[in-house]
């Protein structure tokens, strides 16, 4: 291992973000922020510095025991395996099937049409029915998952990566107007990991790049 | 576990089917296909039947030892800790980073930007530049990515789900006509991946459900 703090390259509001922030707060790891505005100077992630760091210019990315990673759930297992503890897979490999199905579900099925690059592909007039859809189609298979998998988190009673996946992904679903009400297990689910420590201090409205008028 | 043969629930073109058929057969997993049919009859992924085994009404499903996993990545993922032999992930908790960034490079970063579902959302005459420049701006990255951890394959020189993910991806590539002589070291990663048996029997020119017209 290599001496140093890690650093994390975050944006406050970026979904994939937050959820690395919670895997470090998680498991107690301390690290250093290193903000990246994907809105200020045309987007940072697109400067020559960045682009080294992580060629898919995009956030999250940590450098850790001397490796940079990028891609927020390689990232959390990779925490995983070197810091097990407290764990964020289950013991059980058919548990464990369940939690990278749903963080897997919204990290590639549900995030990715909804995030920045892709919007802007999309006609402005189009952008939010597109997010939404997105987000809709995403949350109707995810609560009928859920309704097998739930316990008093998204798989059982333990905080796993699919609970680090889903609050983010709820936030994401409210700046984006979603109706949640539908939603009932998702819903009871978020309540309760929101009021976890974890989940408060990495909050996008208590990041070091919050703007002033977003914190609380 | 439970008695009985695995069942895949497939399509020969889908390229996450595909990266699951090749984790199978490296592993000499006997298994049964189950085609489901993206295109007729509107979409069989769309059945009550198949909707009630997977809510996001998308192929790859796998039933093994008693349940249902999908996302392809997870499947791969639950085979790897129950079927450890031949290892799709090193050991070495660095290079299963790397090999997980890859991963979830071409599957959150790529392929869904690409699939059909989505592309049935953009107009028609948009439809071929969409999906070119998701795999463009994919393999920009990638091809950078694996200038520094490929060796005869996309991590060393193990084939492992990278590898999985990138053969696959390439086939899509040529189909939405991407020119891939700016990427070298995918082409010929690529290349000698696609002379091994396993990629060659899970090839969708090779499948149960193949068109005789695409049979090769």
């Amino acid at each position: 291992m290599q001496a140093g703090k890690p650093i994390l390259y975050s944006y406050f509001r970026s979904s994939c973000s937050w959820r690395v922030r919670i895997a470090l707060a998680l498991k107690g790891i301390d690290y250093e922020t290193v903000p990246i505005n994907l809105i200020k100077d045309g987007g940072q992630q697109f400067s020559k510095d960045f682009q080294a760091l992580n060629p898919m210019k995009q956030v999250p990315a940590l450098k850790i025991d001397g490796i940079t990673i990028h891609q927020s759930l390689a990232i959390i297992e990779y925490l995983e395996e070197t810091r097990p503890t407290p764990r964020l897979l289950p013991q059980d490999p058919k548990k464990r099937a369940s939690v990278r199905m749903i963080s897997d579900l919204i990290a590639g099925g549900i995030q990715p049409l909804q995030n920045l690059s892709v919007l802007k592909q999309v006609e402005e007039k189009f952008q939010l029915t597109w997010a939404q859809n997105a987000i809709i189609s995403g949350f109707n298979a995810l609560e009928q998952i859920l309704q097998s998998t739930a316990g008093t988190y998204c798989v059982g009673d333990e905080v796993t990566m699919a609970d680090l996946c889903l609050v983010p992904q709820v936030a994401n679903a409210e700046r984006f107007k979603v109706d949640c009400t539908p939603y009932p297990t998702i819903s009871s689910i978020n309540k309760r990991l929101l009021v976890l420590e974890a989940f408060q201090v990495t909050h996008p409205c208590r990041q070091p790049d919050t703007p002033t008028e977003l914190r609380a």
